[in-house]
């Protein structure tokens, strides 16, 4: 048994395959592990994001560079922003001691909800590249440990709206955690997470609270306008900390947390800003820097718990699902923006 | 009121003072200001090292490579490492409205607890320098904003006693905040501040409870004996996961608290595997990863809570001394290891 997937590990050696330089996807199934035939990547937009702006928008230079990346690794391990991202695919074998082996079979469709940045991965071919939502259609294979998160593929909801939500179902979980009724909240980025997580704020808010978003993007505030869910947007560049506090305090104040959705570098001081003393900052962005945030907050003598968003809570998949189903408006954006 | 040093900052305009290439440490002092005749400067070790790399040992040389440092930025924040340090000085005038006004009188002597990377600061002349404490005696001026943290040096502790401990003074604090009786507990790294940390962790579990304490150095694991606070002394390198894990395990099992003091990259793991589901892991480690910690304790489907260790808590400096008076074994240990 090799619950964490050593055995995939060629470099260096005795690291957990997270931290490996390179994997071997080729290796014949473990007894334990999971193979799956891959239908689409969903990319981590940090990571995105940082291909495009080292190969240009050109799909098929986009293709070549991920095709290149993970032929060097055994895994999509983006050596930049140190992201990945999901996929999705059918299963097509389950060794008979996973621990989806009395659930599983070989066809039925499921997601990942481990990071790409340690699942075994061969691709053969890109069919498709889709910058807007930042997602590859390929053939290939990938292969799960007995660790490794994954879901299936709701029959209720669209395939690509599913993928999206359940890509960031980590964060709303979190926040469900952190939110507490007579909270002031902010939502740094009105993204992707940035909606699944202002809307189960709000949950989690009922109607006492204040729930403030911001993003630099007036297209992105309109979209989430749509939800009904927030007391104030407030049209900011993240990167720029004093506008953020600025906008924050003519809001109504600082917020007892603080969700940091944006998906570029230098976000870490807004904030930090943003937070009350005695508040909450809960970090997504996988943007963020560690020393960044660490040294910020004592820069600035800021009395903040600073936490790390991991990407797993227990129920994550389902909650995220749920939050869904309840919230029409939210699958709609979803569909829009994300599901395309 | 400017509680940032806004004014301070010549270029880029509109950054904070830590991201600004240059401060202005001439302008006249603000009335929420605070000016400081420097005495020393504890320069960061990672800088110190580089300073030397480039401009070889000679005291001389190293001094004028400082001076040249600081004329050009404004502050000592050197460029390669992107680190800085702390200084000790006394009080040479105290804005009216800066919150210290009715607290401090010029001529106290302060050190500064924020980083040297956002502290302006103008150097005159350098009187010694002394590598193997990486410490440069000085004549100068530095300005702290409102916002700016020090604390007033003991006058019934060495000097260089009490600058060692206050240096990393924000990790017993934190610990403090999330070390409840009844906890086991697991120290990563036993260098200066694991010692810090496992002498709170052993306060504030009194007799209850368990405090493990691993490292790889046999030395540091005997000096931390010398202590007396630790349950178990783990000798295990904190890069390898799965060998601190099968330790931890064998001294009794997960821990409901982890705090990585660990000095070197890669050590993420090793303190996510080790905390039980539904724990807490602290990081204090600058080498640590964001993406690392986030992504890997979803990748293994770890439910923990994951904290940076933030370097700023009310009342850090205060709990951080009192913990040196109440423990003279740890004076002892600080005085040999960190304070020659």
């Amino acid at each position: 048994m090799d619950p964490y997937g050593l055995r995939r590990v060629v470099s260096p050696p005795g690291v957990l395959p997270q931290r490996a330089e390179v994997l071997d996807p080729s290796l014949p199934l473990g007894e334990d592990e999971l193979a799956i035939s891959v239908e689409a990547l969903n990319v981590d937009a940090a990571s995105f994001r940082q291909i495009e702006g080292a190969v240009g928008r050109d799909p098929d230079r986009i293709a070549a560079e991920l095709l290149r990346l993970v032929r060097a690794r055994g895994k999509l391990h983006n050596p930049v922003t140190g992201s990945g991202g999901m996929l999705i695919g059918r299963v097509s074998a389950v060794g008979p001691r996973h621990p989806a082996a009395a659930v599983l079979r070989p066809g039925d469709r499921i997601a990942t909800l481990v990071s790409l940045t340690l699942t075994p991965l061969r691709l053969d071919r890109i069919r498709a590249v889709r910058p807007e939502i930042d997602r590859v259609e390929c053939d290939g294979e990938a292969i799960l440990f007995a660790t490794g998160l994954w879901a299936e593929l709701p029959e209720d909801l669209p395939e690509t709206l599913a993928l999206a939500a359940l890509d960031v179902c980590g964060a709303p979980a979190l926040v469900a955690r952190h939110v507490r009724p007579g909270h002031r909240v902010l939502v740094l980025g009105a993204g992707k997470s940035g909606a699944l997580v202002a809307v189960q704020a709000r949950e989690s808010l009922g109607a006492t609270g204040a729930l403030l978003v911001a993003d630099r993007s007036e297209a992105a505030l309109d979209a989430l306008a749509t939800l009904g869910v927030a007391d104030a947007r407030l049209r900011v560049d993240a990167t720029d900390p004093l506008a953020v506090l600025a906008e924050v305090e003519a809001a109504g104040g600082r917020c007892d947390v603080v969700v940091s959705c944006a998906s570029v570098p230098g976000t870490e001081m807004a904030a930090i800003l943003s937070a009350r003393d005695g508040g909450t900052v809960v970090f997504f962005s996988m943007a963020t820097s560690f020393t960044a945030a660490a040294l910020g907050a004592e820069g600035v003598g800021k009395d903040a718990t600073l936490v790390i968003g991991n990407g797993y809570v227990p129920g994550h998949a389902r909650l995220t699902l749920e939050l869904l189903r309840r919230n029409p408006a939210l699958g709609r954006l979803f569909q829009e923006r994300y599901a395309r």
